[in-house]
């Protein structure tokens, strides 16, 4: 039987998880939960509810997983170890600072209801924890770095499109290709903010807007902008609609060590990701980890789980033989 | 209380492990055991007793985790299930067609005995293993690549050494950059085995020898050379010993795939290691290893595992707070 899955939001996130649903003949999409009206929703998968976000707990018997596919900032903190008193759930809580405490709040909700949380999945944090994580583990006393990009930076978007005179911008951060190369000769060199990343932005100005001062207040944005090199294009409606519509996004893990009784040869270990539609891959990911909070669940184990706490074999729908037999 | 680690069998991988305990303070080498003469071995550690392999078993109480050292072929499928009978017990057990009878054997002593024997651990099988795990789960359906190198063959290396008149040769296996590109491109090329890798020789003859006719058995040689596009150097003694001393490898393991509910976006995975010394390297991975084998036992795992049984939180001395908090 197939392990019935509940998505609880339905954006580009939610619809992610129900695409993925449709890549793992193993999981079933039993029902979709949103917060605006439940008939406004139009889903791609015939024959499933989209539901009142108010009535989830009523589908307790019906669902093995609830994926939730808010955001980290307001719902996360509330939803999980809410919906973690009635459902096993999987969520991609992002604010790596407060992960602390929201794992303390899933744990206990999850603990008390005898389900599993299973917090923070997705790519960062997720698989580049883990791999931080592995690399930490094989080569002590190295250094790690993370790179982000090319991707489109949905905050930063966000920012420039609060500039007066500005109608629509996209954000891209880009890795600077020197200081990969560097990083990964294994200088170890000593990287600043400007020296990692640069910042594109493609800008779509209103009528009669005054350019010259957006720009300005773009490059000089602090927190966002200020500490890199940006550099701002002014862009049609139309070239924005066709050449940035995407949501690309990726980056690069990589840490280097030495081994020897003297440390005297050098490693290089990297992991790198190139993703058309970020929240298409994150929600892979979330799905692989649904399957994973449902066994586990099914063996015994409750409370809050990270990508750190999941043995990799949970992930795969073949069993242990097959994996041993193909793939190690 | 550090974990007590044995290593069984002195050779490249063994002084490995050594070093790689160095490196991890909440490990400590307890013994070094040989089938040579104890006397003869001297090792890195002060203080640190070198035995004969036969009186292992005699230090079933002194060592927490035995690491083996000895090879595939013959060693492995004897030495692990029978030290499991004492020990936990990692091993680097790389014949992939044969793991799943390696595994039926050490399973079978270790569930007997109460212990956790860890098999096929290193980079390949190992985190090569877990990459392809991973990356298949996140996009099923997607193409998987494994390439091998820049690195010393040590298998080709010693074909070469058996062909009449070779003194000495050390064998590159090369990734073809080209190859690699498509692989990234998300082309999903088909390649031949000779389309993804190159194989460069070098090699020193004895004096007198026909070069030509070294040099012909080396590129003709079945299985070995004759699928590959092969290039011979000769050299002198000089030569090899001041430029091919070492045992550099690594490699690339490649997946793609799509998600959408039409497949309309791409997505590359890839994980890279870029490895000065295969065997110090494989010790590094083993030594995290044994920390989980340690860790799983103590919580009343038993059995044997391999790198997909184990959730990676086993493999660090950091507890799970810590973690969270600085890796996640």
């Amino acid at each position: 039987m197939a392990i019935r899955i509940g998505i609880f939001g339905y954006g580009n996130l939610g619809k992610g998880i129900e695409c993925a649903i449709k890549h793992n003949p193993d999981l079933e999409l039993k029902a979709v939960f949103t917060r605006r009206n439940p008939d406004s929703v139009k889903i791609l998968t015939e024959d499933v509810k989209v539901c009142s976000a108010e009535d989830a707990s009523k589908w307790k018997d019906e669902i093995d997983v609830m994926i939730l596919c808010g955001g980290s900032a307001t719902d996360l903190p509330v939803q999980t170890p809410k919906l973690a008193e009635y459902f096993n759930v999987v969520d991609s809580f992002d604010t790596h600072a407060r992960i602390p405490e929201h794992f303390e709040a899933v744990d206990e909700a999850a603990k008390k209801s005898g389900h599993v949380g299973m917090i923070s999945v997705g790519w960062d944090p997720g698989m580049f924890s883990l791999n931080r994580l592995y690399a930490n583990c094989i080569l002590p006393g190295g250094h790690d770095y993370t790179f982000w990009g090319k991707g489109v930076s949905q905050g930063h978007s966000d920012a420039i499109r609060r500039i007066a005179g500005v109608k629509d911008a996209r954000q891209y951060t880009i890795p600077v290709e020197s200081a990969l190369e560097a990083v990964r000769s294994g200088k170890n060199p000593e990287l600043t903010t400007r020296e990692k990343h640069t910042r594109e932005c493609f800008v779509v100005a209103e009528e009669g807007a005054d350019l010259k001062k957006i720009e300005e207040e773009i490059v000089t944005m602090p927190n966002y902008f200020a500490d890199y090199d940006t550099t701002v294009h002014f862009i049609s409606e139309e070239e924005l609609q066709r050449d940035h519509a995407g949501i690309p996004h990726g980056g690069f893990v990589i840490r280097t060590g030495s081994t020897g009784w003297n440390d005297e040869n050098k490693h290089v270990i990297e992991y790198s990701l190139k993703l058309d539609s970020n929240p298409e891959f994150t929600s892979s990911v979330l799905v692989a980890y649904a399957r994973a909070a449902y066994r586990m669940n099914k063996e015994g184990q409750t409370g809050c789980k990270t990508v750190f706490d999941v043995a990799p074999a949970y992930l795969s729908a073949q069993d242990g033989a097959e994996l041993r037999k193909h793939m190690l």
